[in-house]
Formats: structure tokens, C-alpha cells, sequence
């Protein structure tokens, strides 16, 4: 029996619209948050869950999930942090290094427990549908679970921060990993004294939002939008100045 | 002046909650259900403004999004699809080239509105915080806005299709993309009839759903649950059952 979600019931209701968008508007990457309480089983299951159904090519749902609570396992991978961070900080211009330097990057030894989310590039065989002329798209795959285990970790109140500042050899093998196995993010997970309104780099001056209607093209790179093409503009920059001040765009 | 979501006000109503995971739980790709009614600029601004509010590395915001709503335009992308279509299929073992020709895989003429979202590795300059050791943090950002726009979608009612069967450079060349523009993922949109409550290819039977307890590892990849890990682990499978009779999990 082929049964569906027809499409009368498919739009969500004002107010369950308004919290997907809530999830996505205020989701933030947390570093200097976390609090030590537990993440309770039943919570984290439910995030776990959340990635495991993510969209996946040819179904082929190519991630594992490394859960990550000791102390000790934290500390060798903060150690790779450490050490990437040092060279990090000499690739920066002279004027930059010192933001750069000041800015807390990440909450691995503070946040109660770690996932690593790895993408398997052979878990489905040589051919796979959806596959066959983009190869990376196993890789799209297993971010569309992290994203997914990001705004559900947000609607439950939690903060996770992606931490992708360490040598991948080395984070393979503090983890035990073969080399086939891509680690795709480390995150840290926990309960937070509180989110920012805007991401930190934004705030800090680093980089501004930048105009979504600079971001678009119609039908052609280089086109140029034409009068039916305004109104999806105007609207744009309408939502972008509500998405400012902190309101839901649109709604 | 720093303002920010406190620690009390973080984690969602119940309701909202559910919401958020009715939106991750019943998403599906979509090939076969778009129906031909036009995506209002609002609802389409609204998705867009979604995917421009992912997380990106170094607050690199690498993605731009090309609009794509000329028929003459898709049918450009669809002759990519068919050649690539056919090479393709010459790619599967005999046994499942039949089923793999029989799958709709695309909507691309019957959406009425496509998005290529693409991703800029030149967006912030050389030097980009988070992206010093792992390149391919901005391709990940980019799949962030995809997700985000999907999940947004669905809440809408949309139905969202990722076609990713072309051959790269001649769809850069189709768009007038240039060769560093990286399209990350080509989006069919609109309306639809239905959502199947599964993905196509488990209920095709081409692969079942994972057990997660199965993709799940402690500590070290080689790593096996010890007592403290059990309680998740059983959670786990009972939330996976609640997901497979379509109930959302855990609640």
C-alpha cells in the first residue's frame, strides 16, 4: 500500500512554520557557552536520529556517529585543536592575528559530550544512484545530517559548535579511524548558559551579513533580473531587514 | 550592548518541538509529485532567506543562488540529466539496470521554479578562520544553506528534488557559471500532490533503512558500548521503530 501525506495536509500551521524557522533564524555555532550538565539519552537519541534522516544519495546513508564523553579522549583531540590553532594563527595578516588570536573557537573539554559524524565512502558499493557523475555527493550527504542534528539539538534547547580546526590524519588516528573514513564534523554538544543573537564573527566586525540580493542570479550567471525578477528581490531584501532585527523574515 | 537568548527561554514548547521534527522526519526528495502552480516570491524568499541563515565557516557565507524559471533554461539542464542518465544506467550490474531505468529521478521540467546553489571557495579571501586545516569546510557550509532551505520547504508544503546526475562542466557551461563556481546542489521546487511517507528507493526495496545502533561507535571507532552507553543504545532502537511506523521518535 503506497499511503502519503497528501497535499492538503503537507503546508505546516502558522505556528509550526514559525518554530522551523525559529530553529533555522536562531541556531548559532557555540564555543564559550556550555554548561557541564549531562545531555540526557532520550535527548540525544532523538538528535542522533534527526541526522540519520537526512537526505541521503541513493539512500545510501554513508555516516557514522563517534559519541565522544571522556575526558581523556576530549583532551587528545583539544590537542590537536591546540596545535592547529598555533599554525592557523601564523597564516593571518599581522592586523588580523591578533582578532584571531582573541576569539574562543571551540568547546570540546567544557561541553559534555562530543559527536564526530564521519562519512563511509564505500558503505554502499562502487555504483550508487545519484552518484555516478558527482562524486562528493556522499560527502552532501552526511553535512545534511549534521545540519539536521544541529536545529533539532536547537529546538531542544542545546548548543553545538563545529569544531574543523585540527589535521584530519591525526584526528583520524586519536580516533581510531581508518583513513577511508572521512571525519566530516567534530561538534561539541551541550546545554548553554545562553545563544548570541548574531553569530560572533558578525558582532566581532570580522565579516558582515553580506546582502542576500547580491547572492542571486536568474537564469544565467551573468543575467541580469528582469521586472519579473523584482518582487522576489524586494521581497528579499525585506526578509533580510527583518532577519536583522532578530524577527522571523516574512511572518 | 550583547544581547542574547537566555538559558531558560533556549529549548522549545513541546508543540514546537514536534514541529521542527515533523519537518526533518517527513521531508523526501521529490521527482514525480510537482504540480504546475507557480511558488509565490514570499514563500520562495522566505526558503532562500532560510538557506542564507546556515552556518558557514569562518562566516564565509560562500553561496549564491541562481533562479532558474525559463522553460527553455531547464530544458537546457534536462538534456544534461538524459545524457548523463544513460551513462549512468551502463554503470549498474545488469540485475539492477532495469530498476534503476524504471525510477523517476528528477522533476525538473514539471517544477516550476529550480535553484542551483552554488559555492564561491574564493567568497573571503585566502585566509578563513576554520578553514585553515580542512578545505572543504565552505563546500560544507554550502550543503548547511541547502539543508536549511529543504527543511524550510517542507514546512512550507513544497516538495524540494536534489538532481545531481550531469556532468559537472557542462552544467557550469549550461549556466555560465565560471569553472570556480562550484554548483553544490541543482533544486526542484514547487508544489505537489504528495509526499510519499518513505524514501522511493527503501520502499522500492533497493536498501532498507539502517539500523543505527549499527553505524554507532564509543570513544575510538573500534570502540565497543560499555554499560553507560546501553541506555542510549536502547533508545536508539526504540526511536528508529517509532521512525519506521512514521511516528516521531521519542515523543
Amino acid at each position: 500500500m503506497d499511503t502519503h501525506m497528501q497535499n492538503e495536509d503537507l503546508a505546516f500551521s502558522d505556528s509550526d512554520l514559525d518554530a522551523v524557522y525559529r530553529a533555522i533564524f536562531t541556531r548559532r555555532d557555540t564555543r564559550g557557552q556550555f554548561l557541564p550538565d549531562p545531555v540526557s539519552d532520550e535527548v540525544l537519541s532523538r538528535i542522533l536520529m534527526a541526522a540519520h534522516h537526512a537526505p541521503s544519495v541513493g539512500f545510501m546513508q554513508p555516516w557514522s556517529f563517534m559519541v565522544i564523553r571522556k575526558q581523556a579522549t576530549k583532551q587528545k583531540v583539544h590537542d590537536l585543536f591546540d596545535a592547529a590553532h598555533v599554525e592557523a594563527a601564523e597564516m593571518f595578516d599581522e592586523e588580523k592575528r591578533d582578532t584571531y588570536k582573541s576569539l574562543k573557537l571551540e568547546g570540546i573539554m567544557e561541553s559534555p559530550v562530543n559527536v564526530c559524524i564521519t562519512c563511509d565512502r564505500n558503505r554502499a558499493g562502487p555504483v550508487v544512484i545519484g552518484r555516478t557523475h558527482v562524486k562528493a555527493m556522499d560527502l552532501y550527504s552526511t553535512v545534511c545530517a549534521v545540519q539536521n542534528l544541529w536545529l533539532a539539538a536547537r529546538a531542544e534547547g542545546l548548543g553545538v559548535g563545529w569544531v574543523s580546526i585540527y589535521n584530519q590524519p591525526k584526528l583520524q588516528d586519536a580516533l581510531g579511524m581508518p583513513r577511508k573514513i572521512v571525519p566530516i564534523a567534530y561538534l561539541c554538544i551541550g546545554h548553554v548558559t545562553h545563544l548570541h543573537d548574531k553569530p560572533e564573527l558578525e558582532t566581532a566586525g570580522w565579516r558582515p551579513r553580506l546582502p542576500i540580493e547580491d547572492l542571486m542570479h536568474f537564469e544565467h550567471w551573468d543575467g541580469q533580473p528582469n521586472d519579473s525578477d523584482k518582487p522576489l528581490l524586494e521581497s528579499l531584501r525585506q526578509d533580510q531587514d527583518s532577519a536583522q532585527k532578530g524577527d522571523i523574515p516574512g511572518r
